[in-house]
């Protein structure tokens, strides 16, 4: 008999679940729906800052696939505009809201990616014309809109995160003023504080204005639309706000159907991305995850796991065997020419797992000195005391800086010392490194440092 | 009592045995002399085709440290253009000439870092004018000398291997009619076929000529100077020729001091950088180091390993503890806007080294495709039949693509397999990736194919 396989949320993993699962099942064995409130489906959501940012012209180059290419290639039965509203664990059913009318859809096997859900501040004034949020593709081509129309001066950004950066970036790209506000201390709480110390150098170099440690407080308006942003330290003109407060996991869903959910807020999946419920899975920004090193689960909103996630998840769904098992916290991002990296765990987070963590920062270039274009980098290497085992690494620096985290985050993946760092073989040329390359440095002095 | 070190040879591997032994080991505790025949020391081998290409304007730049530095600061008894011709392992002497004479210095500790000695064809005419290694700076500058004086029209490089391909950059930026001669039916015999001919397409892209598959036959001269090449299948007219055959490990002198001798011809030393004779350590060029993935020794000139190798000595001699554990046959290298880097075995050295492997070739691009400034990157994955586990991998792209074959390094490092590597948490943001990095896609297709 038929089984019918039901995928909610039409992005990386929902869509990635539902490839995966038809490639290894055809129709006369596999029926999949799959259902997806907005528009588009299967875009690149960590492309938006780049769509507003003029590098990506037009918003269709984001969409990796088409809803006609699942529907006709690989006979997905993929509805847009429908909003699953609650999931019937017990009757394996789910309840589906479309324009039109609302109905239930059986289910055999059920893929919850419903994503992440941005954070809004409850602060009056949070509903202004000129306030945006950056997560879907809509609100990128909806901003896009508004600058167009209002050509406003002065932008605010909310929030010093991934996002954040990049939305500034956008917003220096199109020639506004603009203040980035953060209720840390810091920008990029991910790194330590000494590392975004050079980030917020860098917005501050490129003639962004930086209101750290001040809390968001609400948001003037005039006519509806946002004038000013209040915060803990006074008020800041705004013809537009963006904000980059970060997503949390979207289980509400989950959580309605009595699915478990961990303690980051996410869906609580095993390594084959089962949530507690048979036959029903979780993927992407909605679930959390294992984190390699502080063994702790986390939420990451990252489109890389999300993809993974689902293909595991759509592998196995299609009576294969693939695994997620986990993630050692990478990330990386750009702001103009300053690239910024991490992996592992932070100097504050080691501490949190429960580690005795020390630090090294290094500086080198990222060719040979005195080949063209060397530009700088700084490596921060954080180990554990007595054991010198890597725990965490951060980079900031120029083109060419970033990318290097990958070799870093193997080595973490494997729980390599810094002692045994030394020795990598890693590639030298004088057009790609220093003789010794910037990751042999820092693990070099970081070994010094334990001796 | 003071000990007395001496090294012989003043580059990488020499200079930073000799100054991490001086770290550990004040004058009064440690004497150290080192032998240099030359007239430069420490500097970038590596540097020299960009020092001969135009990359980098002043020989000077390549030199990592002047022997002032050595001298003055770190108290090292440096002596130039003073060959040493003789080890007397047993009496504890070397033997030196300098310009003035010749003299036995004794030793407690001796470092041999003799470097490799170029391969030069012994063809008629091999030592017209015109014909030029591209080994020391001396040689570079020499080249760059004749270049301005006679202004030849027609390069012809002999080898295809790195310094091959970088020094047909360096005459083609030059503005010369550049013909590369290579024996075997492909440059880079590192690579595999398939990844190599992507190289002689470039070579051929940025208007190089390729006369694969002839052997050197000699050289036709006029007054002393070159003026063609003659290979098993013809004349090839040239007015300056680069010899590119690379080097074999400089080990006549340990071999004429009884001094074991491996089978790749390079001296034998453990992991700590002893030779068979106590007392004695080489690194460096001249010496053999054990592949990790072939589990044999080999020979590779490199200037990151002797730097690594020539610290450990150092480190040891110095009182400490360091070792050089061997490498997985890392390297990178460009040809104008191409890149090419490579990592363990390839197809044809994992099966010599009893292995049954299978290949897998994947293109993909170094950012997100819909990113200004993405650029293509073909992977090529070689791994075990049947257990999947990575034994090399090759990277042929532009700007961006090399790299990366550092993350492959460190999977290497750690014998993962092909499966396990495609969960790994390799940084993603569309300026640096597209969401399934092209490691992973290459790690995902290699599984795949084994399944």
């Amino acid at each position: 008999m038929t089984e019918r396989l039901v995928v909610i949320g039409g992005d990386a993993a929902g869509m990635s679940a539902a490839s995966q699962a038809r490639r290894r099942r055809g129709p006369e064995d596999l029926n999949i729906v799959a259902f997806e409130r907005g528009r588009h489906v299967s875009y690149s959501a960590c492309g938006i800052p780049y769509l507003v940012a003029g590098d990506v012209t037009d918003p269709d180059d984001l969409v990796a696939r088409h809803p006609a290419e699942f529907r006709e290639r690989q006979r997905i039965d993929l509805r847009l505009a429908s909003e699953v509203t609650a999931i019937d664990a017990d009757r394996r059913e789910v309840v589906v809201r479309d324009p039109e009318r609302e109905y239930r859809e059986p289910f055999d096997q059920l893929v919850i990616a419903t994503g992440g859900v941005p954070r809004r501040p409850e602060v009056p004034g949070a509903l202004a014309l000129g306030i945006h949020g950056v997560q879907t593709l809509e609100d990128g081509i909806r901003l896009l809109g508004y600058l167009d129309r209002h050509r406003p001066r002065r932008a605010v950004v909310v929030g010093g995160g991934y996002i954040g950066l990049e939305m500034a970036e956008a917003m220096l790209r199109h020639g506004l003023d603009v203040t980035l506000v953060d209720a840390a201390e810091q920008p990029m709480r991910t790194l330590d504080p000494d590392m975004s110390a050079l980030v917020a150098d860098a917005l501050r170099q490129e003639g962004g204005t930086l209101r750290l440690g001040e809390t968001l407080e609400g948001f003037a308006t005039s006519g509806g639309r946002v004038t000013a942003v209040h915060t803990s330290a006074g008020e800041i003109p705004a013809d537009v706000v963006i904000l980059g407060l970060g997503t949390r996991p979207g289980s509400d869903l989950a959580r309605a159907a009595g699915i478990a959910i961990g303690e980051t807020g996410g869906i609580r999946v095993d390594r084959r991305m089962r949530t507690s419920v048979p036959g029903i899975w979780a993927a992407g920004d909605c679930v959390e995850t294992f984190h390699l090193v502080s063994q702790r689960p986390v939420a990451i909103a990252l489109g890389t796991h999300a993809n993974k996630q689902g293909r595991a998840a759509g592998i196995n769904i299609g009576g294969g065997y693939a695994t997620f098992p986990g993630v050692v916290g990478t990330a990386v991002s750009k702001l103009c020419a300053h690239e910024v990296a991490r992996t592992g765990l932070s100097t504050a987070e080691a501490v949190a797992a429960g580690f005795a963590p020390y630090g090294v920062v290094t500086e080198s270039t990222t060719r040979a000195g005195y080949f063209p274009g060397a530009r700088k980098i700084r490596t921060k290497i954080i180990a554990e005391r007595t054991t010198g085992r890597l725990l965490g690494a951060q980079i900031v620096g120029e083109e060419g800086a970033a990318k290097r985290i990958d070799a870093l985050a193997v080595a973490l993946w494997h729980g390599m010392t810094v002692e045994e760092m030394t020795s990598l073989d890693l590639s030298y040329a004088p057009p790609f490194a220093p003789v010794w390359d910037p990751i042999l440095i820092a693990a070099r002095k970081a070994a010094e440092a334990l001796a």
